[in-house]
């Protein structure tokens, strides 16, 4: 895997091809390629496009890479499919879709999908974000299809977010957006051309005015009050980006500049505020998850197979509760170094 | 917290309201009142019912909770929100569509949103249903809004699983509930007077044919190849159910009859067959969970706050790779112990 390092960085697209597959597929030596590979990351500008399914995410992200392209910049586009362990009906209707880019070496389009453990697709897409960016792209879309926890932790890795909405997708599909309003960086109502899009706008106006970070600390300040500092925030909103809501039609291009200057405004925005801080975020967690990965690896290691066995079995008899079991395990792995108190 | 064991095993509906908002907010003594009730679970069926927005699903519930309810079985109802940190809107939209139900005593309806924290709601959702099982529900439902990887979480804790889909839901929609086809035990069309259901089973089946694993070893078995046991699985697919495609109008009770009958043909395949797995993989995937918590805090806890401060430092000048800070920090915690070895 190593050797592909070289060729990745010298702008080989078979060996980024190959690499992407290798981390999919959690390949090993893939860690020594990307551990070699990091210092060469942190260049591009990574944008998350999300939404509830039917809103058109794929046609804009298309939308988007092509006008980038017509601006001279080179595009990575990570499609990942949180959903599916098995098929890809949305991952092949994003390639259809995105077959106008095809032939074009400044882009460069990978579909990804779930091989069922979790977390796992999250650092994949992570890691794939990472080959994109140490090969020269300019800019990396990160797509996801549905509007869940998984696509929230996807996107997370984002410099830019946009969530995607369109008119008349029902109530239970509004409903949906409330959870990822709160990552938004950039608001799109997609497919504006249709009836009922006056309407989307004013939902979610109102939704922003009720909801997002942002607009409450806005009006608190605008209340006089002292804002307390959210260390939970990813560092957006402590600056107060309030997320504009830009109208698009993706098929036919209408929208999508506004769209661009929206995501360099916000990069501005962060560059001169939050840009440091949002990177310490997303390093804790990234290291959080491998630390929790490599501690639950080293403790199986040292814990004979039959113990958890047997532990599983007295909890299947409700002899024992789940976390009295934990613990149990774990005064297992202290045992030698007690016993050594005790002489 | 411990003082409401005793009232939730005699029936008390506020006891268990009370534990059941302690186990959201996470509120210490949970943990004790739980290990308390643990060996009064095991006793109730927990039905889970997810599937894409828009079709239907809580109605479904409504109407299922109805049907038990003349049948003299009673029911704890849990609606889980995994995409809303901080608005209600699917979970005030369930509670408008139950409003039939409320004042029987026999149904308990409580609604589960995210606080934040990663896995922290699939956590709460099974602590949620043990609460429901001590309490003495014959029957747990557990609903959730979407249609991702937190909702495939949530319904692993589930012994049936229910897919619900409705026509007219356009291709994305219908691209989304191939990752969820697979946790199928019971397929569930409703809205199904609208037009198009022949055309939404007709999809159904496909996908079923080509994609459920039950599916698939019954294709293997007719072709008279050996079939390699499926250690991943949560033991559903070894013994071949194959799930029923059903018709529902949920909202006038129109094949709510037959979902019952499957619900409980399936109850009884498993109770046949494979429930002892099926519960061995639960509580293998809880005690990972909590080991993995407990494993992460305790190291935390030995590592002095400045040298995680000054690693996540070192990742974001690229001075080191993730995986390698990780190492580097692995390393600290085990720097006494080869002191040890070299004195």
């Amino acid at each position: 895997m190593i050797d592909l390092v070289e060729p990745l960085l010298a702008g080989d697209r078979r060996a980024l091809a190959r690499l992407l597959t290798a981390i999919e597929n959690e390949r090993p030596g893939v860690e020594a390629a990307l551990a070699a590979l990091f210092s060469y990351t942190g260049r591009t500008w990574v944008i998350g496009v999300t939404g509830a399914p039917g809103t058109g995410k794929s046609s804009l992200v298309n939308a988007l890479a092509k006008a980038y392209r017509a601006h001279g910049e080179t595009v990575g586009i990570l499609a990942v499919d949180p959903t599916s362990p098995f098929t890809g009906g949305a991952i092949l209707g994003d390639r259809i879709r995105m077959r106008d880019l095809s032939g074009d070496k400044g882009v460069f389009i990978r579909s990804m999908a779930t091989r069922g453990n979790l977390g796992g697709l999250s650092r994949a897409a992570r890691d794939a974000i990472r080959a994109f960016d140490a090969a020269g792209f300019d800019r990396v879309l990160v797509e996801t299809v549905g509007a869940g926890q998984s696509e929230i932790d996807i996107v997370r890795a984002a410099h830019t977010t946009l969530v995607v909405e369109a008119p008349g997708l029902g109530d239970d599909v509004q409903a949906i957006k409330a959870g990822i309003l709160e990552i938004a960086d950039v608001l799109v109502v997609n497919k504006a051309d249709r009836v009922g899009v006056e309407n989307t706008i004013r939902g979610l106006k109102t939704m922003l005015e009720l909801g997002h970070p942002a607009s409450r600390a806005q009006l608190m300040q605008h209340h006089g009050q002292l804002l307390p500092a959210d260390t939970s925030s990813n560092g957006h909103n402590e600056s107060f980006w309030l997320p504009p809501i830009l109208r698009t039609v993706a098929t036919d291009g209408q929208g999508i500049d506004e769209v661009l200057r929206a995501i360099d405004a916000h990069r501005e925005h962060l560059l001169r505020t939050g840009i440091l801080q949002l990177e310490r975020g997303q390093i804790e967690i990234e290291l959080h998850e491998r630390l929790q990965a490599a501690l639950v690896a080293r403790f199986l290691s040292q814990i004979p197979v039959d113990s958890i066995a047997a532990i599983i079995d007295r909890v299947q008899n409700r002899a024992v509760d789940p976390q009295g079991a934990v613990n149990q395990l774990l005064a297992l792995m202290e045992l030698p170094k007690s016993l050594k108190v005790n002489e």
